[in-house]
């Protein structure tokens, strides 16, 4: 029988493993033992989840969207924030191509407008 | 070596596999096979992509609401449409499972505010 289950798990696991993930949490961990790094973090967390939530009840507005480009340039003072960034493109590269393998059966049937 | 893309590649093959993926197939066929239906369900798919556009660019306005709400009770008058739904919510129950295991690792990681 197949389970679809187990393989996910594998693929946990695999994730886990992958230089991409290691390089993340290695950065992850810089930042929150250096507080100044680790409060703009927290800044930039707060701002983009602010900006999220309007994006979602559609009232996005002008001053949430300055104020995230104000912390975003602030953040790019500190080497350990670029760095953090630099390893969180690197695993999206990995996850955006997991998604499109991993889903592709679901493009597929709903490609049915052709 | 580990190789994530493999285990990938094999989950994609289980998810063709499962009944759900089976199932959902199978109704989408019979829906595009019935012209008033497949009609129907296209006015539905457009107004939800319209939808989500304008969530995206935070314009989201109540005409555009109310007309997919609209839409929505309309295509519940069609059975083959209710079967898709019901379809669409059993795929997206081990969706949503199946990205909670494998991007574990990932919340994990930024679960450092604690």
């Amino acid at each position: 029988m197949i389970n679809v289950y187990d393989t996910a798990n594998q693929l946990e696991k695999d994730l886990r493993e992958s230089q991409e993930y290691k390089d993340l949490q290695a950065v992850v961990a810089k930042v929150k033992a250096d507080d100044a790094t680790f409060a703009v973090y927290k800044k930039l967390r707060e701002a983009q989840k602010t900006l999220q939530e309007q994006q979602m009840q559609g009232t996005l507005d002008e001053k949430v969207m300055k104020s995230l480009q104000e912390i975003s340039q602030e953040a790019s003072q500190y080497p350990l924030m670029m760095e953090l960034m630099e390893k969180e493109r690197a695993i999206s590269v990995l996850i955006d191509d997991l998604n499109k393998i991993i889903f592709k059966p679901l493009s597929e049937v709903y490609d049915i407008e052709g």
